[in-house]
Formats: C-alpha cells, structure tokens, sequence
C-alpha cells in the first residue's frame, strides 16, 4: 500500500510553519517565557466587555457560528463607513490572505509582487498556490511603493501586497502616498492593503480608499488593538463583487461563534480601545528609551512594536536574540538583509518592559564578547 | 480600473453555500426558530467543565492559539490510542477535508468519489479545487462500500469518501464492513473516512484500523457529541507522513486558542461525554415515536440525528419541511432521490422535541392538502 498521491505542487512544498510560535519555543527552553513580546499580540487583552461575551457565549458554542457573519458584517460596515456588502469576514488576515490567494493564483504565470523581508505568511500562502512571487526591496526602512508598482507592471502582477503601518518595521507611508499608490494600479492588479495596524495610525494619517474602488482590497484584524489575536477575526474592505468572490472559496462555517460574539462587543468598546492605543503609546515609547539606553537606536513606529537596530549584521542580531530568548524574553529578529539587523520588540505592559529592560544589556554583552 | 482576474477555476465557480445557516433563515421568517433540530449541533452543550475552560480562556485569546496544537494533539493521542504524528488538528471537519483535497487536486483528472446525496461540504471542496467528483448511488439507506470501491478502481480515484455513521442518513455499517473496506484501497487511493458521529456507536462496533495504515485517514470532531459546533475543532488520524503533509498547506495559527482549551476540557470529561450519548439515544428514540404517531417511519439511526421518511416524493418532502419551519421548527431535507423523501431531525431537549411533536402533524395535513 502506498501513501496518497498529492499534486505535483504540494508534494514539492516543504512542511513548513510561517512562524515557529512561542508555546514551541518555550517547549524547546523547557520553561514558559517571562515575557511575551515576539508576537505583536496585545498584553494589555481584549476588552472586559469582549471578554465577559466570549465568556457568555461559551455556553452557546453548541451552536455553529452564523456563516454570513450578518451581524459582524453590519456593525463591521457601519464603524468603517462602508455598506455590508463590502465586507468579508474570515478566520483572520491569514486565513483571508490565504483565500484571495486562492482566488486569483494556480501557477507561476500568476505573478504577485511584495516587498523581500515583508510579512511571510502572505508568501506562504502564494508558494502554497503555485504563485510566481516577485520581491522588491525595501528603501530605507519603508516598503517602497514606487518599486512595487514598477514590478508589478513588468510582471503584470495579480497582487501587490503593502502593509501600512509596515511589520516587521513599524514604518508608514502618509495617507497622500498610499492614496496616490491605489489610484495607480494597473488594471487587473489588486492592491493588498494590510492594515493590521492602522489603528495605532492616528485618525488623520489612515488614507481614504472608495471601498468600491475595484483595484483595492484592505484587511483589518482584532489580533492586535482589538486584542484578540487568539479568536481568528479578521476583515475585508473591498468592491463587493471581489467581496461575493470568497464566498466561492471560503469555509463557510469556519468562524467560532465565540469570536464573533467577542469580535462585536470589542468593536463596541472604543474607549477601551482608545485606552490601549495610549498605553502602546507609552510602551513603544519606553522600548526607545531602554534601546537607546543601552546605545542602539530604535525606529520609528506607528504600530505596537517597535524594530531596534542592534547595530551590527545578522549574526550578532541572531546573537542578541538568542540572548534574549535565554533569558526569558519572547521576541523576534528580522529576516532579510539589510532589516536583520533589527529585533522586533512588541509593546508590553511595564513588568514586561522590566523584564526587557533588564535582559538586554546581558544578551548584548554576550554577543559582543561573541564578536 | 477592473477587477482582479480570478483564476480560471475560481471565476467558474458558483458563490454558494454548502448549507444556508439557521440564522440566515431566522432573518427570512423575521423570527428566532423555536427548536432548533437542523445541523445535527447537540442542544446539550459543551460539557460544563469545557464552558468553563473556554470562558477561563477568554482572557487569554490576546495570544495566538499554538499553532502546533501540541497539548491537545498529546491529549487526542492518548484518547485515540495512537502516537501524536498521528494526529492533526484543524478547524473542524470541514477545514481539514478542504487542506486534504487541496492536497491531491488540481485538476478534473484527480478523480475523487463519494456517494450521490452525502456529505455536500465535500463535494464544495473537490469542486473549489477543479478536482474530478464521481458519484456512486446509495445502496437502500446505506452508502455503498463496494460500489465506491468499484468506482475509485475504474476512475483511479484518489480520494474515497465515507461517512460512518452516514449523515444524512443516518445509516452505518458494520465494523467489519469498513475494516474490509481499508484494507481494499487501491494502491494511491486514500480512504476518507468521516466519523463526526463516531462517539455515538457503541465501542465495539468503531472500526479498528492500524493508524499507520497509509490509505486511510480518519476524520473526528468535537462539533456533535462533544457539543462545541461553533468552536472549530476537528482531528485527524493517520499516517504520519499525511499528517505531516497537512502542514504544507494549512493555515498553521487558524485554531482558536479558546477552542483548544475547551477541547482539551471536553475530551477530559468522559463522564459528561456518556451522559450526553445517553440522552441523544433517548431523543432519536422519541423522534421515532413521534414519526410512528404521525404514521411515518423513521429510519435506524447511529448518529445524533433521525430521517425520517415522509412516505412521498421530493415535493411532499419540501411541503413538509416548509411547514416545519413556518411553525419555527429547524430542521433539513435530503439533498437527492432517492433519500429527499426524508426529513433530517436532531437529537433534542424534550421540549424541543414537544415542540417538534406539535408541529409535525400540521405540516403533514398541509402538505397532504397541497397534494
């Protein structure tokens, strides 16, 4: 008897994880983290009330969640401005990307074109689809959308993938640039506009995108100010014929009901929303202050983590985070070239940034004698 | 500006649903059903030590669920007897069919076969991934093992599907019966073997298979007696190399963190788990009074659930079912003749069932008017 006969595509794919996750980590140390600040999650948690509905609907899980997600589309809809039909619900950004990936890619003629050192999971999901991926490099610390716009043309790319405020570098674009970049794709090519993080953007600096704009699609989440990053809630904002689309792909009973319950109280909740974003302020901002204690130089941020640079190559960037790590403190470095020489640093409430403040001289020293 | 360009098999697509959900038709009647009696979800509930794990967990979904599901693949081992590289988590049943057929599909020549009227979010699948879906007839209310597995030689299938116990029949077979059938796979053939409904067969009549038998994989969920629908968590058993294929692909931070600690939870409390098998025996055994009562029969059930045969055609089927939701009673139809004779009622509480018996008979003397 032999093993199943996978497609010529997925039998070349290796068994891979975007991310290596901290419960794996903290398996490998044989001890839990003192810290968890490698994830961009929110330690300051989802609100109380999104906590007391998820705690509430427990009870309810017997029952599927509603596989229209009507009434998470319709608050969802409202609080953006937009009508209920350019909404998409689904089990995070992953999931969501994973999906339009699908849409749109069965092979390499099928090109799609990102920055070399952006968000990974979205490349899984196009090696997981046969996608032929371009890179681009960054400029500077920025994505570059000039670049990924000229790549896309040569390429005639499907997909442009941006994320604004940018992770792994915290860096962002002004609402005229990101504006002027969607107004400006080719046609037949989708501009991917991940928005994890705008709601660290203040008000004013997130751009202004017609959702019915058919070259566009932005995801939002509640994995990082909202809190909730272990609920899998993440959103579209699109033209409502791109929207119809996932449902041809999508599964349709995959949402927990538990997280929409929790997905709508905590979209209720803006106070509590608007108190978190104060306090990633402050965290963001003492991570530059202990970073630039210990001489290296935080960039700057929009979002609720913060890229210092180490200020020396892979290796000795690859030492400190290890040093780090040894230590009890969850956090990550950066992938490529020129941005490896950065660990990333999410906001943490004070006794994380303790913990953080205390290690790093420790993980630095170390690897400097390593030099 | 146009938009995107889909991929030739996701623009031929429909935008559809496998199942519409309860509380899509609750907005169509203007009104919340009264019983709840139509996705085979256990009106019983989790069991109150996974309520409380979850609502315990609800404080915690700031962190990302461990995208290696490590603690509850170690728990669902040990339950199922087998090694944790055995084991694959996913969201739901319904997430991981989707991971396996992407695995071996790509085209119509990846022939899969199943039987004409089961389990329709399978065919959705093969269908969103341009695989070839050849049915075979029920054999009376059974699906047919010999005829799948005549088909899948003929076509060389790659994928063979089964449920046992059969939703929406109903029906099962023989432990023997599916012993056999894995043992029979065509070299290349992979046996699907769906056992949502397991839990409800007495112990001695689960199917016994090596799980490192390579043509099989076997699917289990906690949506039906373990009562967590909404909660997405299903599992996988199998060959450690497929096992390990599903990474390939899958969406590896997709669980719920609240989920897998209600699963854990769940899986603890075999107390709970006898109990509620207990009383779905009780309920399928009323609803088989009720049906006699109302001059029906009602087929033998191994599951959660009862079909019931109306005794008429598929227009009398649909008139009873209409009449069942214009009362405010969820319940579903079968898909295809010859099984759309049926009605399909879940196990309920006892008033949920009175409710039932009260409804019944006018949607019976309507229809029967209407005839």
């Amino acid at each position: 008897m032999t093993g199943p006969r996978y497609t010529k595509l997925t039998a070349g794919l290796p068994a891979t994880v975007p991310f290596v996750g901290p419960e794996s980590q903290e398996r490998s140390l044989g001890q839990p983290f003192r810290a968890r600040l490698g994830a961009n999650e929110s330690v300051f948690g989802p609100s109380p009330k999104a906590i007391e509905a998820m705690a509430k609907a427990a009870a309810q899980t017997w029952m599927y969640g509603d596989p229209e997600n009507h009434d998470l589309r319709h608050a969802l809809a409202a609080h953006e401005g937009v009508t209920f039909e350019n909404i998409i619900v689904g089990e995070g950004i992953d999931g969501l990307l994973g999906y339009l990936v699908r849409l749109v890619t069965e092979g390499p003629k099928d090109a799609v074109v990102t920055s070399d050192g952006a968000y990974p999971t979205f490349n899984y999901h196009v090696a997981g689809y046969g996608g032929g991926l371009h890179k681009v490099p960054y400029s500077g610390d920025h994505e570059d959308p000039d670049a990924l716009l000229a790549k896309a043309r040569k390429v005639r790319a499907k997909l442009v993938y941006l994320a604004n405020p940018d992770n792994p570098m915290g860096s962002w674009h002004s609402r005229e640039t990101i504006e002027r970049m969607a107004s400006a794709m080719p046609d037949g090519c989708l501009l991917v506009l991940d928005e994890a993080y705008a709601q660290f953007l203040p008000a004013t600096k997130v751009p202004q995108i017609d959702p019915n704009n058919p070259s566009v699609i932005r995801f939002r989440t509640f994995s990082k100010a909202y809190g909730m990053a272990g609920a899998r809630v993440g959103y579209g904002i699109g033209h409502p014929d791109l929207i119809d689309a996932f449902n041809k792909v999508r599964n349709h009973f995959g949402m927990c009901r538990i997280s929409q319950a929790g997905a709508l109280a905590a979209l209720e909740d803006t106070k509590y929303l608007s108190e978190v974003i104060d306090k990633v302020k402050d965290a963001t901002t003492r991570i530059g202050t202990i970073a630039a204690g210990n001489g290296l130089t935080a960039l700057p941020t929009a979002a609720n983590f913060v890229a210092i640079d180490c200020g020396g190559d892979e290796a000795f960037d690859k030492s400190v985070l290890d040093g780090l790590i040894d230590q009890g403190v969850f956090v990550r470095m950066h992938f490529v070239k020129p941005q490896n020489r950065c660990i990333r640093i999410s906001a943490g409430k004070i006794p994380d940034l303790d913990i953080f403040a205390e290690a790093l001289p420790r993980a630095l020293s170390q690897a400097r004698a390593q030099l």
